[in-house]
């Protein structure tokens, strides 16, 4: 098989900019943006005025640099292959140690639609530890955490902004659990990121087909597109044929981290017969896929069989699909979770790799009826737990979160997490504060999604329209994506995060001085906001206007109050 | 001129229904949503329970009501007529009396574009004063006040849900200032609707041509459309050609309350010139529009003279289309503005005709960066005063707010306006919580307005995907209203106002039990969700399967709990 390099334009008026570490001989990249001059007229005389590069966090990796060449079929460069090598804590195996892995590469019917190069394991020597957490409370700052200090930051320094973010900061936060990096050493291709308060808030996406829908190559093209956007993170859900082929794609050509929810595929392995599922399938999927370089895990280990009468009056029951098979799987064995029975064993394989915990939240609330309830609450007990245990083995935990929350319940559920969790970084999804507008949930959810990041959650995963109705196609991930964007900028602006009203100040200021093609080239899609602006104006495409359709020339109001400057300013 | 009908099609599985006042003989109109029953399969039999109708508030007036026969050439019914005469307070003149207004009646080259009746004006009697908080202050529950307190209740009473809303506490809160409702005796096709913290939350939709676009007909198609998808009132921003005959063809067919913003009017009636703009015109201009209908004035007359120098250190100056204007004509006619001046002969002008006030806030900030300054915070102690002004004329009072907050800044924007205006509702455009994503501001302001909208915010003014790039069409009021929706129903959700979870309780239930065209029909657009879903399910439309694509039949967390909670019931 062969898929088609993908085209994401590159950005509009930006170049890929890299800037190098002092620690370690690191490159971050990021986008900048350039500006047109400011233009204006002192007594008859036309002066411009330049106006300074703006700095943006940049998702999109080598897809946008057109210095590396892209192939899908050979995967991107491998940044973080020699930062791992040199720790001298990991080694390359052989082969590679999953039952399944074995039998789906010696099944030759699949050759067809493998990734083209097999990259052998690797996994850290014998009595190693080899996960972020475990080297930030060595004290040591991995070229990593200094990549993330510096991508955090952007151009702050250049601006002469003050910030909190410092390597060192990074260190103490992920090892005090705050904050985690989460990049497994099989998937050396990802830029790395951090997740936690006290960094600019992340959104996740989601992909992946499901038995009625989509191949490999779109999954692809939907990993890549929703980088372009500006997904922070990936999730593979997929639950479909050939999951293993199609993380393989996904991995080795994703740039962000990529999660999964491995007992989605567990289930697969057993034709969707949960009775069947058993620890030891489980088990051999995690190694499966920390082998192929999964960055995360969603793990529902805070399911417990008591559980399974507390959903009784809720309206909508349990809604979390890991969470549900959980349940099922205890009423039908009448035993204890394995994922919570065996959860020290899974932490021992997931520091191996540095594979980070996200613990799910299998009784998270369906409706906004159902909002912090019991069974949410105790389960996040469950799971502050976990948190302590997956801590013991250096193990790096985030904790997901709703669903569906009204506004008036969203700063409980916040505190609630952050008591139960000790402040290990809250993942929610949205939430929505109704539940009346199928078709519009990102809306919904972006409202939630702002209000819960500006209290305190790390990282946001976001809601296509089509959540609730279907599967979301490349429209709906780019109107997904730019929702929570929106929700997590709009969280940063009001943590007064250093340096985010950047870029809010200068397409202000862009607008204010109709520079037209800057307000769109700063803005989170330059091609729709340009889009809009220029079929209104068939007649005069490209024009540089001192109005807009919207109000005319006459009723400009930024228009007249400039007149009134200038009027003022000749007096 | 003939306008076609305009096709508004009716809603699915609903039909129009009326509650009959107690005190005054009145009907007021609501939709009520019929569902389909739930069914269980109990030992090997089908079991249906039925599931109650949902009745929701409804703003669409008799364009859905298939037994009134609609002609956009007639205009609406008049309902209120029968009330006002009643009152025995106001008098038909045999004339229109504004100078404008006569002139374009005897100006018949605007015959062809004419609306086709010609309502006489209506106007108090000498020496009476006609304003729902005048009788509200008298101690007199209006047929209007029984309207709203019925239809803010929709079926409470019949489900036992208690609630605080009853004739007596409109009256009270409309005596106090705290509410208003828009009803000029001019308009009286118009359904009551209340605007106060103590309500639901209402949204505004801003409609009307510019100098560069559309038409009668559109405008009209447009005003209906905003009602259809759930517009409580409907502002006509118009700036081009034929703003007079365009105002008549949308009131006469508008069953929502109208406002308007007469500096634009008045503007045009000068060319656009502002040096001679005067308050003659102005005034003729607000007694032009009383006579046709308009149920709320925006007057900037919190903006005086001294502002001119407080936006200097502003990134992006004035952006109040009426605030510059006489910011302009302040500095140009080095004097005190007229509406500031003249503000007790407005205010006696309107008690004549009952429409209210809606202080303009020309000083709002245009960017987040501007939000909060002292421009803004000064203008609103000037529109307090204003406000005792028209209070002690009994007007009705709504005060305008912002524009551009970010999160941390809204509260303390909220505050400040309930202490410096006196609890006068709060009216908001947005406010948007970034400026970093044109195209998509309905997102970026609907966060800021449910949050607002949740602190105590009346009635917030909706954003469409074009806004700050050009003017709405057909499909962005939709995209607008629908987002506003979300934010202000999520907000009546967050301030548990009565009855408001009865929908989405209704919805989740549905969803959790695959009733998958009742969870469309509960929608706040069935069309748009219907259409997602059937997208993905070519192969079997309208089918009511026990699973979506999203997941796929195996992988469906409501179904998996369904069977647990069947089989544990069997047990």
């Amino acid at each position: 098989m062969e898929i088609q390099n993908i085209n994401v334009s590159s950005y509009p008026n930006s170049k890929k900019i890299y800037v190098e570490g002092k620690l370690h001989p690191i490159r971050v990249a990021m986008r900048e943006i350039t500006q047109y001059p400011t233009v204006t007229i002192e007594n008859g005389e036309r002066i411009e005025t330049p106006n300074a590069p703006v700095t943006v966090y940049d998702t999109s990796g080598p897809f946008t640099d057109p210095e590396i060449e892209i192939d899908i079929n050979r995967g991107l460069p491998r940044i973080r292959e020699e930062w791992i090598e040199k720790r001298d804590d990991t080694e390359v195996l052989n082969d590679i140690t999953s039952e399944y892995g074995k039998a789906r590469r010696d099944d030759h019917s699949l050759d067809p639609i493998r990734f083209p190069i097999n990259h052998k394991p690797r996994r850290a020597k014998d009595g190693h530890n080899v996960t972020q957490m475990h080297y930030a409370r060595k004290g040591i700052i991995t070229p990593e955490m200094e990549y993330v200090a510096i991508r955090e930051n952007l151009d702050n320094e250049k601006r002469g902004i003050k910030s909190h973010i410092t390597p060192e900061l990074v260190r103490e936060e992920i090892a005090a659990g705050r904050a985690i990096i989460a990049a497994n050493i099989n998937h050396p291709e990802a830029e790395p990121m951090i997740i936690g308060k006290a960094f600019s808030v992340k959104l996740n996406t989601n992909i992946g087909n499901s038995a009625l829908s989509s191949g490999i190559s779109e999954e692809v093209e939907k990993a890549v597109w929703s980088c372009y956007w500006g997904g922070d993170t990936l999730m593979d859900l997929s639950t479909g044929n050939n999951i293993h082929e199609t993380r393989e794609w996904i991995i080795r050509n994703c740039p962000v981290p990529v999660g999964t929810v491995p007992i989605y595929q567990a289930l697969e392995k057993v034709n969707g017969d949960v009775r069947k599922l058993t620890w030891e399938i489980y088990r051999d999927t995690l190694i499966e896929q920390c082998e192929q370089g999964v960055d995360y895990f969603t793990i529902h280990a805070g399911v417990l069989r008591e559980h399974a009468d507390l959903v009784e009056n809720r309206l909508t029951g349990c809604v979390s699909r890991g969470g549900s098979i959980m349940v099922q799987w205890c009423v039908e064995h009448d035993q204890e979770s394995f994922l919570f029975t065996h959860f020290e064993e899974i932490c021992e394989i997931l520091n191996k790799y540095d594979v980070a915990v996200s613990l799910g939240d299998g009784m998270r609330p369906g409706s906004t009826h159902d909002a912090n309830d019991r069974a949410q609450f105790l389960e996040l007990e469950v799971l502050g737990k976990l948190t302590e245990t997956a801590w013991r083995h250096d193990v790096q935990v985030i904790i997901e979160g709703p669903g569906h929350v009204p506004m008036h319940k969203i700063k409980e559920n916040m505190e609630k997490q952050v008591s139960a969790c000790h402040e290990a970084p809250f993942y929610t999804l949205g939430p929505l504060t109704t539940d009346i507008a199928p078709g519009y949930d990102h809306i919904t959810s972006a409202i939630g999604a702002a209000i819960i990041s500006n209290l305190g959650t790390a990282m946001i995963c976001y809601v296509t329209p089509k959540e609730h109705l279907s599967l979301p196609d490349l429209a709906d991930v780019r109107e997904g994506v730019i929702a929570y964007k929106i929700a997590a900028h709009a969280a940063d602006l009001a943590k007064g995060f250093p340096g985010a009203n950047v870029r809010d100040d200068a397409l202000s200021k862009a607008r204010y001085e109709f520079r037209w093609k800057d307000q769109f080239n700063l803005s989170l899609d330059p091609e729709k906001a340009k889009r809009y602006y220029l079929e209104s104006r068939r007649n005069a495409p490209d024009a540089d206007d001192r109005f807009c359709t919207m109000c005319g020339p006459n009723f400009c109001a930024m228009r007249i109050s400039q007149n009134i400057a200038e009027s003022c300013r000749q007096k």
